[in-house]
């Protein structure tokens, strides 16, 4: 089984999805951006690549060299990064909006999770485990 | 300024964050869960803490014992965490839903990214970045 948060959830593989989603696609700019050692970032690039979120396109041919795409599965995690980013912005202390997206419809972006079936925003307390396999044991209380 | 992601952008944040929207809220199951090391563990939990997203409750006075419990920016957090849950389950390989949710509408929990504006779903290359400080420079194309 693969585990989302073992794909994504560490320190630089958001942000790098972020900065591939602010157009940044050069290693040496995404080096730079993240502040992440050159191995480090090699293997998270080769991490999503694996996953299938991230592409390696060649863009010169002499010398080699390549850029990093998103994928669809790539373009499809930036309205997660959205709703991250408006949590924090929303709830953390000291987190200002450091950058305003706009949407098509011409108001700023405003990220919403709503319930697919009957179009509610999902709040705490309105939802419950109905089936699955973790936890592993129940919770203590 | 406080980066989202550098509250919760890393390998054992957002997990522990699902653990306790879980249930589980001692930590000794957050250590046995997490396969985190208890210094790790403790600095996430303090860092998270610190953030408001967490808050540390006493349920035994002898011998003095807490646990942890998500406050109300926490649990704002989980419709975020549910959005990452959807994303890899439809995009990763090998990613099976192993917790189904049900909402209170009855139907199975499927969030959905919606623009508050206009109520449509969000999608790649129908926003655009329309003000703000970042990226620090132009992306190079």
């Amino acid at each position: 089984m693969t585990d989302t948060l073992e794909v994504i959830g560490d320190r630089y593989t958001l942000p790098l999805v972020r900065e591939l989603m602010y157009g940044f696609r050069r290693f040496s700019d995404l080096a730079v951006l993240l502040g992440a050692p050159r191995t480090v970032l090699t293997a998270r690039l080769r991490r999503l690549e694996d996953a299938g979120v991230v592409e390696r396109v060649q863009y010169c041919e002499h010398p080699p060299r390549f850029e990093y795409h998103l994928t669809g599965a790539g373009l499809a995690l930036v309205p997660v990064l959205l709703a991250v980013k408006a949590w924090g912005e929303q709830h953390l202390e000291g987190c200002e909006e450091t950058v305003v997206f706009g949407h098509r419809c011409g108001a700023p972006l405003r990220p919403v999770s709503v319930c697919a079936a009957c179009g509610e925003p999902i709040r705490p307390g309105e939802f419950t485990v109905v089936g699955g396999t973790h936890p592993p044991t129940s919770p203590p209380r």
